[in-house]
């Protein structure tokens, strides 16, 4: 702590700016107990400060020099909000150590030598699944790489060559399962025995999580990071945690390099052990992109509580719940979208896809649901379905929707990452404040 | 050599066979001068051996237990001509020479920490670019991965970033050129002072590189293997050699861990010094696929000749010819594909993108030749402009072709490798035969 601390203090301009702003000295902070004093970084701050001092900005203490000499890739944000995507300069030094931490989560969730990956990702410039590429060469684990190849090719290349895990998104695994039924290929008599999910909650959302398991007849484990500050896996969990089907599917957190902190969105002062708070983290051990106190902004409750697994790390209790700012406000009820998901895909009367609108008509919020019938349950009249799906739905999300179902296949497949919710209400009101 | 042999006559089912059909023993190779005793290999032996030992074949010396045990990647061919591809299982043994010797064949050609690398490919299991990415991890050359990004994308990481060095196929570097130019990005004002051409032969066809490089203002170098045999490359300019315009591009071979040798297509005899033969390349330092004698069948000339670059191992003088097999006759003259390429292309009156059709009507081969106007010549008429492509080609070809004209933008854009060649043909006589 007190390294990252005087490491972005000599060498990140936009570091010692806030330093300097919070009264901070060069030995202000010793310890992990100094923590409170460390001004908080917001996603808005990083982002002004690359679009003042392009290309880069003055965040990373790395020099340009040295990472021309000793340098490694280039990881960027997908750059939907802001002109030019935000952009990360990696080196060989953290090469290295994302490698050897990278491995220790896959490690945790049960893959080993023996077995053979398959990456179902466009090798582009996201984070995560780099990440988990060199993981896998840290173990001496093979890998099939499938950038640029279709999803019939990817399913050949399972048949053919028989990969035992399988890493792309929650939307993917969902697609691709689909597609080889729908080829004739059983994902469920496959040789995948182990599915490492990542880029959306679904792994998390134990409505997804139980279909992608009796689609694939495989375990599923959620990844989970962030480009900014946690590249490879701040949250992976054991092979326990996925295996119980009782309770929800935690994480373990890797406090030794990451400080995890859950905090009130209000105060941002620590909320008590075990209650949900917005996640604000410390990495303390990158070349190239320490940083303290980042508001990743994902609700998230702590526990320090055993494992049965034997490890002591605190855990992400049912990991990670959407992001602050993804929360939404319906009929003055809060929800995350993934409770939405959760509650539509723990019916077997729908299929995989969905959609969900929400408009302000009047003084009243209209909710839109539009399904597919799930192929495995034909024998239902549309009828029936309908007032089954309706009433379900009343029953556990508390909201009367409007239902529309539409032809299986109408809706779009997502591959990637999911986008599943419209919200075209007037933003008259901070969903977070009463 | 004997080191190569013993391990693959212990370990390869496959050359244990070949071997010792040949009448060879155990100790019956100690050095480079006991290779004519070698039996060669043909790509299709390959294919059969694979096809009956699916999915690895019997080939490789590698254990199923040792690849799984220390494992990286799988590799493979791009599957057109047979049910599946041949594949290629490498070690971390391998992905470390394949560094070390990717690395010496980028030095060659100029590439140096205080570069940067943009690499416009699709990550998928193609070999050729995966070298070029792990050579430069070798080097501590920082790279920005272009696996998924379209060109309008790729276009803004060369704007924002300034890489120094490309890596892409010939047909994909005029086609981004050109794609830039209609953005209002002028590629020649670009960071890009070097680009790493594999997948073709174009980089080593003179009209082809001159209008890459008129294009970018950069060199272009010729990167060339074969999945098989030279996953690193086999062949590869110095920039001595790419930078003199008045003779043919060679390539230097890498003579201590590949043995060429270029033979007659008939006798496998070799060829006297300077001559044209096929290449038959020899691999010695892989763990998982060394392999002796394998027919690349490509057209090569060998010379000794020093270069002025210090370099003392063996060049391909003009680079590679094309593969034997893809040798056109047409009206009694031999043609390799990249002539035809060449003589278009040296016609600035003539855009980057053309068709070649081949017919046998009556006796006779017809020729011909579909070509778009460069947009830098639009003051000639299209009457004169045929004129002068029909005289031009009647010259260098030795050919009257019959000629059409489309609009700019309407031949297809070759973006990853060409196929501009269309061969309808009766298979009436051997090209080779007299």
């Amino acid at each position: 702590m007190a390294v990252a601390y005087r490491y972005l203090w000599e060498c990140s301009r936009f570091y010692r700016r806030k330093f300097e702003e919070a009264g901070l000295g060069p030995d202000s902070v010793h310890s992990v107990d100094d923590l409170p004093k460390i001004p908080l970084t917001h996603r808005e701050e990083w982002l002004e400060d690359q679009e003042a001092n392009p290309p880069w900005g003055t965040f990373s203490p790395l020099r340009d020099e040295d990472w021309l000499e000793r340098g490694w890739m280039f990881f960027s944000t997908s750059g939907t909000t802001a002109k030019s995507p935000r952009v990360f300069r990696h080196t060989t030094f953290d090469r290295d150590i994302w490698g050897y931490l990278g491995a220790r989560g896959l490690h945790s969730m049960g893959i080993r030598n023996g077995d053979l990956a398959i990456l179902c990702f466009s090798y582009g410039t996201s984070v995560g699944f780099w990440s988990m590429h060199y993981a896998l060469h840290h173990m001496g684990v093979p890998l099939i790489s499938g950038g640029g190849a279709n999803t019939e090719r990817r399913a050949m290349f399972i048949q053919n060559y028989r990969p035992t895990v399988l890493m792309c998104t929650p939307s993917y695994v969902l697609y691709m399962g689909r597609k080889m039924e729908a080829l004739g290929i059983s994902p469920r008599e496959s040789s995948i025995r182990l599915i490492c999910a990542s880029g959306e909650p679904g792994a998390c959302v134990p409505a997804t999580k139980k279909r992608v398991e009796e689609l694939w007849g495989a375990e599923i484990h959620d990844h989970f990071g962030c480009t900014e500050v946690a590249m490879p896996p701040l949250g992976y969990p054991c092979s326990h945690l996925v295996k119980r089907k009782d309770k929800p599917v935690d994480s373990h957190l890797m406090e030794d390099v990451y400080i995890p902190e859950a905090l009130d969105p209000q105060t941002y002062q620590p909320v008590p052990e075990g209650q949900p708070g917005v996640l604000v983290v410390s990495n303390l051990y990158s070349e190239a992109q320490p940083i303290l106190r980042y508001v990743m902004g994902d609700w998230i409750a702590i526990s320090t509580e055993p494992c049965e697994c034997g490890r002591t790390h605190a855990r992400a209790v049912g990991g990670l719940r959407g992001r602050n700012d993804k929360l939404i406000k319906i009929r003055g009820l809060l929800f995350f979208p993934a409770a939405i998901e959760d509650a539509i895909r723990s019916l077997p009367e729908v299929g995989d896809e969905f959609r969900v609108e929400l408009d302000h008509v009047g003084d009243m919020d209209q909710v839109k649901v539009t399904i597919e019938p799930s192929p495995q349950t034909a024998e239902i009249s549309d009828r029936e379905r309908r007032a089954k799906v309706v009433e379900a739905l009343k029953g556990t999300l508390g909201l009367r929707v409007d239902l529309e179902v539409v032809p299986y296949g109408s809706l779009p497949r997502s591959k990637f990452k999911s986008d599943r919710l419209t919200d075209r209400r007037p933003k008259l009101f901070n969903p977070h404040g009463e």
